[in-house]
Protein backbone atom coordinates (compact mmCIF):
# COMPACT_ATOMS: atom_id res chain seq x y z
CA UNK A 1 0.00 0.00 0.00
CA UNK A 2 1.11 3.30 -0.92
CA UNK A 3 0.30 6.06 1.90
CA UNK A 4 0.54 10.06 1.05
CA UNK A 5 0.90 11.51 4.29
CA UNK A 6 0.24 15.89 4.69
CA UNK A 7 0.23 18.36 7.34
CA UNK A 8 -0.85 21.29 5.37
CA UNK A 9 0.00 24.81 6.09
CA UNK A 10 -0.17 28.09 4.37
CA UNK A 11 3.14 28.96 4.38
CA UNK A 12 4.85 25.27 4.34
CA UNK A 13 2.99 21.48 3.51
CA UNK A 14 4.71 18.67 4.67
CA UNK A 15 4.96 15.87 2.66
CA UNK A 16 5.40 12.54 2.92
CA UNK A 17 4.85 9.26 0.85
CA UNK A 18 5.08 6.05 2.71
CA UNK A 19 5.31 2.36 0.95
CA UNK A 20 4.03 -0.63 2.94
CA UNK A 21 4.00 -4.68 2.83
CA UNK A 22 2.95 -6.30 5.75
CA UNK A 23 4.83 -4.52 8.38
CA UNK A 24 8.05 -2.95 6.69
CA UNK A 25 7.83 0.20 5.72
CA UNK A 26 9.79 2.53 3.16
CA UNK A 27 9.41 6.21 2.68
CA UNK A 28 9.54 7.16 -0.92
CA UNK A 29 10.04 11.33 -0.73
CA UNK A 30 9.42 13.40 1.78
CA UNK A 31 9.87 17.22 1.82
CA UNK A 32 7.64 20.72 2.24
CA UNK A 33 5.79 23.01 -0.41
CA UNK A 34 6.35 26.40 0.81
CA UNK A 35 4.77 28.93 -0.86
CA UNK A 36 5.97 33.15 -1.06
CA UNK A 37 4.29 34.62 1.83
CA UNK A 38 4.26 37.67 -0.16
CA UNK A 39 2.02 36.34 -2.68
CA UNK A 40 -1.67 36.31 -2.63
CA UNK A 41 -3.53 33.71 -0.92
CA UNK A 42 -5.45 31.86 -4.15
CA UNK A 43 -2.36 31.76 -5.75
CA UNK A 44 -0.35 29.97 -2.52
CA UNK A 45 -3.66 27.66 -2.39
CA UNK A 46 -3.20 26.71 -5.77
CA UNK A 47 0.18 26.10 -5.91
CA UNK A 48 -0.28 23.61 -2.67
CA UNK A 49 -2.96 22.18 -4.60
CA UNK A 50 -0.87 21.79 -7.75
CA UNK A 51 2.18 20.57 -5.96
CA UNK A 52 -0.37 17.62 -3.94
CA UNK A 53 -2.00 16.56 -7.53
CA UNK A 54 1.99 16.22 -8.73
CA UNK A 55 2.69 14.08 -5.91
CA UNK A 56 -0.80 12.27 -6.03
CA UNK A 57 -0.02 11.89 -10.07
CA UNK A 58 3.35 10.24 -9.29
CA UNK A 59 3.09 7.99 -6.74
CA UNK A 60 -0.74 7.11 -7.25
CA UNK A 61 -1.59 6.47 -3.45
CA UNK A 62 -3.89 4.64 -2.40
CA UNK A 63 -4.51 6.96 0.36
CA UNK A 64 -3.95 10.37 1.84
CA UNK A 65 -3.73 10.67 5.68
CA UNK A 66 -3.98 14.34 7.32
CA UNK A 67 -4.02 15.05 11.06
CA UNK A 68 -7.33 15.89 12.42
CA UNK A 69 -7.37 19.60 13.78
CA UNK A 70 -8.62 19.87 17.23
CA UNK A 71 -10.53 22.87 19.85
CA UNK A 72 -8.45 24.89 21.36
CA UNK A 73 -6.67 26.27 18.47
CA UNK A 74 -6.73 29.75 17.81
CA UNK A 75 -9.57 30.54 15.01
CA UNK A 76 -7.19 32.26 12.72
CA UNK A 77 -4.66 28.98 12.95
CA UNK A 78 -8.05 27.02 12.33
CA UNK A 79 -8.78 29.04 9.44
CA UNK A 80 -5.50 29.03 7.92
CA UNK A 81 -5.05 25.39 8.17
CA UNK A 82 -8.71 24.49 7.11
CA UNK A 83 -8.12 26.39 3.75
CA UNK A 84 -4.96 24.55 3.00
CA UNK A 85 -6.87 21.50 3.97
CA UNK A 86 -9.85 22.45 1.69
CA UNK A 87 -7.32 22.72 -1.51
CA UNK A 88 -5.21 19.51 -0.28
CA UNK A 89 -9.05 17.26 -0.19
CA UNK A 90 -10.58 19.01 -3.33
CA UNK A 91 -7.02 17.89 -5.36
CA UNK A 92 -7.55 14.38 -3.57
CA UNK A 93 -11.87 14.61 -4.74
CA UNK A 94 -10.49 15.46 -8.17
CA UNK A 95 -8.24 12.24 -8.63
CA UNK A 96 -10.76 9.88 -6.63
CA UNK A 97 -7.93 9.80 -4.08
CA UNK A 98 -9.74 8.78 -0.43
CA UNK A 99 -8.95 11.01 2.98
CA UNK A 100 -8.20 9.27 6.15
CA UNK A 101 -7.55 11.39 9.11
CA UNK A 102 -6.42 10.64 12.36
CA UNK A 103 -6.24 12.64 15.51
CA UNK A 104 -2.99 13.67 16.97
CA UNK A 105 -2.69 11.35 19.69
CA UNK A 106 -3.71 8.79 17.45
CA UNK A 107 -0.39 9.23 15.40
CA UNK A 108 1.94 9.33 18.40
CA UNK A 109 0.54 6.07 19.82
CA UNK A 110 1.33 4.68 15.92
CA UNK A 111 4.39 5.83 16.02
CA UNK A 112 5.83 6.14 19.71
CA UNK A 113 3.70 3.83 21.27
CA UNK A 114 2.02 6.50 23.66
CA UNK A 115 -0.41 9.10 22.75
CA UNK A 116 1.92 12.48 24.32
CA UNK A 117 5.38 11.77 22.54
CA UNK A 118 7.04 14.84 22.28
CA UNK A 119 7.44 16.44 18.10
CA UNK A 120 11.38 15.19 18.48
CA UNK A 121 10.33 11.68 19.59
CA UNK A 122 8.22 11.50 16.81
CA UNK A 123 11.06 12.56 14.10
CA UNK A 124 13.60 10.21 15.71
CA UNK A 125 10.75 7.15 15.40
CA UNK A 126 9.56 7.72 12.12
CA UNK A 127 13.55 7.63 10.93
CA UNK A 128 13.80 4.53 12.48
CA UNK A 129 11.00 2.99 11.25
CA UNK A 130 11.36 3.94 7.82
CA UNK A 131 15.41 3.41 7.89
CA UNK A 132 15.93 7.15 6.80
CA UNK A 133 19.82 7.98 6.88
CA UNK A 134 19.19 11.50 8.71
CA UNK A 135 15.45 12.76 10.46
CA UNK A 136 13.64 14.95 8.27
CA UNK A 137 14.56 18.28 8.02
CA UNK A 138 11.29 19.87 9.39
CA UNK A 139 9.09 18.70 11.73
CA UNK A 140 6.03 19.17 9.09
CA UNK A 141 7.71 16.64 6.44
CA UNK A 142 8.40 14.64 9.78
CA UNK A 143 4.38 14.81 11.11
CA UNK A 144 3.39 13.94 7.44
CA UNK A 145 5.42 10.52 7.55
CA UNK A 146 3.48 9.67 10.37
CA UNK A 147 0.50 9.94 9.81
CA UNK A 148 1.59 8.23 6.77
CA UNK A 149 2.58 5.28 8.92
CA UNK A 150 -0.20 5.72 11.05
CA UNK A 151 -2.74 4.66 8.12
CA UNK A 152 -0.39 2.30 6.70
CA UNK A 153 -0.86 -0.01 9.92
CA UNK A 154 -4.87 0.78 10.37
CA UNK A 155 -5.06 0.47 6.26
CA UNK A 156 -8.60 1.51 6.65
CA UNK A 157 -10.99 4.71 5.73
CA UNK A 158 -11.11 6.76 8.77
CA UNK A 159 -13.25 9.56 6.80
CA UNK A 160 -11.97 13.00 8.35
CA UNK A 161 -14.26 13.53 12.07
CA UNK A 162 -13.40 17.34 11.01
CA UNK A 163 -12.40 18.05 14.79
CA UNK A 164 -11.04 15.63 17.30
CA UNK A 165 -10.87 15.46 20.39
CA UNK B 1 -16.98 45.04 -14.00
CA UNK B 2 -18.13 41.66 -13.59
CA UNK B 3 -17.74 40.21 -9.87
CA UNK B 4 -18.47 36.28 -8.31
CA UNK B 5 -19.41 36.60 -5.10
CA UNK B 6 -19.43 33.16 -3.34
CA UNK B 7 -20.54 32.46 -0.15
CA UNK B 8 -18.47 29.34 0.73
CA UNK B 9 -20.22 26.17 3.01
CA UNK B 10 -19.73 22.60 2.58
CA UNK B 11 -23.58 21.72 2.13
CA UNK B 12 -24.37 25.16 0.43
CA UNK B 13 -22.26 27.46 -1.70
CA UNK B 14 -24.00 30.59 -3.04
CA UNK B 15 -23.09 31.78 -5.94
CA UNK B 16 -23.66 35.33 -7.49
CA UNK B 17 -22.69 36.97 -10.94
CA UNK B 18 -22.98 41.32 -10.86
CA UNK B 19 -22.34 42.94 -14.02
CA UNK B 20 -22.18 46.32 -13.34
CA UNK B 21 -21.66 49.75 -14.89
CA UNK B 22 -21.27 52.98 -13.12
CA UNK B 23 -24.07 52.69 -10.63
CA UNK B 24 -26.15 50.31 -12.25
CA UNK B 25 -25.89 46.60 -11.27
CA UNK B 26 -27.61 43.25 -13.20
CA UNK B 27 -27.35 39.74 -11.84
CA UNK B 28 -25.79 37.46 -14.61
CA UNK B 29 -26.55 34.68 -12.56
CA UNK B 30 -27.26 33.30 -8.74
CA UNK B 31 -28.16 30.16 -6.80
CA UNK B 32 -26.66 27.63 -4.80
CA UNK B 33 -24.23 24.68 -5.25
CA UNK B 34 -25.24 22.02 -2.95
CA UNK B 35 -23.45 18.84 -2.23
CA UNK B 36 -24.79 15.92 -1.03
CA UNK B 37 -24.45 15.48 2.77
CA UNK B 38 -23.61 11.15 2.43
CA UNK B 39 -20.60 11.88 0.26
CA UNK B 40 -17.13 12.24 1.57
CA UNK B 41 -16.13 15.54 1.98
CA UNK B 42 -13.09 15.57 -0.35
CA UNK B 43 -15.52 14.57 -3.19
CA UNK B 44 -18.07 17.51 -1.75
CA UNK B 45 -14.91 20.12 -1.94
CA UNK B 46 -13.78 18.91 -5.69
CA UNK B 47 -17.74 19.29 -6.79
CA UNK B 48 -17.52 23.15 -4.98
CA UNK B 49 -14.44 23.72 -6.63
CA UNK B 50 -15.37 22.12 -10.26
CA UNK B 51 -18.85 24.28 -10.03
CA UNK B 52 -16.96 27.74 -8.92
CA UNK B 53 -14.28 26.78 -11.74
CA UNK B 54 -17.03 26.11 -14.31
CA UNK B 55 -18.69 29.98 -13.19
CA UNK B 56 -15.79 31.38 -14.13
CA UNK B 57 -15.02 30.03 -17.04
CA UNK B 58 -18.63 31.23 -18.21
CA UNK B 59 -18.81 34.14 -16.78
CA UNK B 60 -15.09 35.28 -16.65
CA UNK B 61 -15.05 37.69 -14.23
CA UNK B 62 -12.88 40.57 -12.83
CA UNK B 63 -12.47 39.58 -9.22
CA UNK B 64 -14.01 36.79 -6.42
CA UNK B 65 -15.36 38.25 -3.88
CA UNK B 66 -16.07 36.78 -0.54
CA UNK B 67 -17.28 37.16 3.40
CA UNK B 68 -14.17 37.47 6.13
CA UNK B 69 -15.29 35.44 8.68
CA UNK B 70 -14.88 36.92 11.96
CA UNK B 71 -13.50 35.99 15.28
CA UNK B 72 -16.32 33.95 17.94
CA UNK B 73 -17.56 31.66 15.61
CA UNK B 74 -17.39 27.88 16.81
CA UNK B 75 -13.94 26.30 15.83
CA UNK B 76 -16.01 23.83 13.91
CA UNK B 77 -17.94 25.99 11.65
CA UNK B 78 -14.56 27.80 11.11
CA UNK B 79 -12.84 24.72 10.10
CA UNK B 80 -15.50 23.37 7.60
CA UNK B 81 -16.26 26.96 6.17
CA UNK B 82 -12.09 27.32 6.08
CA UNK B 83 -12.11 24.50 4.01
CA UNK B 84 -15.06 25.10 1.17
CA UNK B 85 -13.02 28.52 0.76
CA UNK B 86 -9.85 27.11 0.43
CA UNK B 87 -11.43 25.47 -2.33
CA UNK B 88 -12.93 27.75 -4.25
CA UNK B 89 -9.41 30.24 -3.38
CA UNK B 90 -7.56 27.62 -5.07
CA UNK B 91 -9.75 27.51 -8.20
CA UNK B 92 -9.16 31.13 -8.44
CA UNK B 93 -5.55 30.95 -7.87
CA UNK B 94 -5.34 28.36 -11.04
CA UNK B 95 -7.46 31.05 -13.06
CA UNK B 96 -6.21 33.76 -12.29
CA UNK B 97 -8.90 35.66 -10.69
CA UNK B 98 -8.29 37.56 -7.40
CA UNK B 99 -9.96 37.47 -4.30
CA UNK B 100 -11.41 39.87 -2.45
CA UNK B 101 -12.61 39.76 1.29
CA UNK B 102 -15.21 42.14 3.28
CA UNK B 103 -16.01 42.03 6.64
CA UNK B 104 -19.72 41.38 7.12
CA UNK B 105 -20.67 44.98 8.74
CA UNK B 106 -18.99 46.39 5.49
CA UNK B 107 -21.17 44.37 3.61
CA UNK B 108 -24.44 45.16 5.03
CA UNK B 109 -22.92 49.08 4.86
CA UNK B 110 -22.81 48.65 1.28
CA UNK B 111 -25.68 47.12 0.16
CA UNK B 112 -28.49 48.79 3.03
CA UNK B 113 -26.77 51.84 4.37
CA UNK B 114 -26.02 50.45 8.09
CA UNK B 115 -23.84 47.89 9.35
CA UNK B 116 -26.34 46.13 11.53
CA UNK B 117 -28.93 44.93 8.34
CA UNK B 118 -31.02 41.51 9.05
CA UNK B 119 -30.43 39.04 6.83
CA UNK B 120 -33.92 39.62 5.38
CA UNK B 121 -33.24 43.28 4.56
CA UNK B 122 -29.62 42.57 3.16
CA UNK B 123 -32.04 39.92 0.68
CA UNK B 124 -34.66 42.36 -0.03
CA UNK B 125 -32.06 45.24 -1.15
CA UNK B 126 -30.15 43.18 -3.38
CA UNK B 127 -33.18 42.44 -4.89
CA UNK B 128 -34.05 46.38 -5.26
CA UNK B 129 -30.53 46.97 -6.20
CA UNK B 130 -30.86 44.77 -8.91
CA UNK B 131 -34.10 44.72 -10.23
CA UNK B 132 -34.88 40.90 -9.61
CA UNK B 133 -38.64 40.31 -9.89
CA UNK B 134 -37.66 37.97 -6.90
CA UNK B 135 -35.98 38.27 -3.78
CA UNK B 136 -33.39 34.90 -4.09
CA UNK B 137 -34.42 31.36 -3.02
CA UNK B 138 -31.92 31.56 -0.38
CA UNK B 139 -29.79 33.53 2.13
CA UNK B 140 -26.82 32.14 0.57
CA UNK B 141 -27.38 33.01 -2.81
CA UNK B 142 -28.37 36.41 -1.51
CA UNK B 143 -25.07 36.46 0.95
CA UNK B 144 -23.32 36.05 -2.41
CA UNK B 145 -25.21 39.02 -4.45
CA UNK B 146 -24.40 41.22 -1.81
CA UNK B 147 -21.00 40.88 -1.52
CA UNK B 148 -20.89 40.80 -5.05
CA UNK B 149 -22.63 43.99 -4.92
CA UNK B 150 -19.72 45.24 -2.67
CA UNK B 151 -16.85 44.71 -4.31
CA UNK B 152 -19.24 46.50 -6.90
CA UNK B 153 -18.67 49.36 -5.37
CA UNK B 154 -15.28 49.55 -4.05
CA UNK B 155 -13.76 48.14 -7.20
CA UNK B 156 -10.49 47.88 -5.61
CA UNK B 157 -8.57 44.93 -4.66
CA UNK B 158 -9.13 43.74 -1.10
CA UNK B 159 -7.39 40.77 -0.17
CA UNK B 160 -8.28 38.73 2.42
CA UNK B 161 -7.57 39.51 6.07
CA UNK B 162 -8.14 36.00 7.21
CA UNK B 163 -10.35 36.93 10.28
CA UNK B 164 -11.49 40.45 10.40
CA UNK B 165 -13.74 41.91 13.25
Amino acid sequence: MIVLGIDPGMAETGFGVVRSAGSRFRALSHGVISTPPGDPAEQRLAEIQREVAALIGAHEPDALAIEDLYVGRNPRTVLLVGQARGAVMAACGQAGVPVAAYAPAEIKTAVCGFGRAEKSQVAQMVSAILGLAQPPHTTHAADALAVAICHSQRGRRNPPTELAG
